[in-house]
């Protein structure tokens, strides 16, 4: 099983068969990976933050937990995570995320942007693209206030998060462009996939 | 200004022009009414919790947030609000939901299929549906565990919030259909239009 590397600030996409299991691993650690599962079968079908939210109970996912389409399907459920914190909350960031929240000259595209190139292929319209599930990213929330900060991921070296696909998907993954959710480091992420 | 009034368990779309200013109320108190907007322009344009939240840094939103697009524009400025909580992490109630989390014989449609079905005219396709804005929802999250709790909305009788259109807008508005999310009572949701 080969590794692949997706270098810093970019993104990919593939496709990833039932039963196949795909690892998404931090090299170096620190670095957040957005990842969106499209159903093969027909693109309307996508990742639902808000389903698999609404399911789960909880706005942390980890290990037992099923990431949910907007039509209420399961399509990958995470069976193992050397991490236990990661972000469902925020889109993608993007070439208005950098106009808005740093200093970019000039914007950079995002993992909005990346991600949005990398599944032109599959014939994904840009604002199709919804809540990514935001491998490694460290988002706390205060209870109370509700306020929230995008902190530097909890992920050392060599960390991964291991998801078992449950339909046939189209994977979009990055390596995340964005100062804030990596500590201000832009690293690779490396993926591999296994036969089931 | 006439308040118009949506029954239990049922939703309504209707246009609103930039400028005019929308009011949510909930006129016997603990009811839920979930809010979509999208951009009468290019109806690909929508609401997105994902940038909203992003922007916001918090979870909960009341007067003197915007409600962002998926493309980043500002849709809705919240101008008043006398609750000060709402729900912007859950995906409305749908048929599944019923399924998968009440004991419904035959299930409800929910406010999912009530958005659909009022957004017809538009040509909004069921699956483009995203988190809706759940004003009055009250969803209080652990900070430590993550884990969540849908608890009757804090409104009283006569409670509302207010929003003023940034663009010309259509909106889907519903009376909540599922019992968590309003103490188990259905209840109606009144709304108002006034001119800029």
């Amino acid at each position: 099983m080969p590794e692949h590397v997706i270098p810093p600030r970019s993104g990919r996409a593939f496709e990833l068969a039932a039963g196949q299991v795909l690892s998404v691993i931090d090299p170096m650690g620190g670095q957040v990976a957005d990842l969106l599962a499209i159903s093969l079968a027909d693109t309307r079908e996508m990742i639902s933050s808000g389903r698999t939210l609404d399911y789960a109970e909880t706005i942390y996912l980890t290990t037992g937990h099923s990431l949910y389409s907007n039509r209420s399907n399961v399509m990958l459920d995470i069976i193992e995570d050397t991490v236990g914190r990661h972000d469902f909350l925020l889109t993608p960031c993007s070439e208005a995320t950098f106009r808005l929240c740093y200093e970019d000259e000039p914007p950079h595209q995002g993992c909005h942007g990346n991600l949005h190139h990398a599944l032109e292929p599959w014939g994904i319209d840009e604002d199709a693209i919804p809540v990514a599930f935001n491998c490694f990213m460290n988002v706390p929330v205060d209870g109370e206030t509700g306020r929230f900060k995008v902190l530097p991921p909890l992920s050392k070296a060599g960390d991964y998060i291991r998801f078992r696909a449950r339909m046939n998907l189209v994977i979009g993954l990055t390596a995340c462009s964005a100062p804030a959710s990596n500590g201000g480091s832009f690293k690779p992420i490396h993926y591999r996939i296994e036969e089931a």
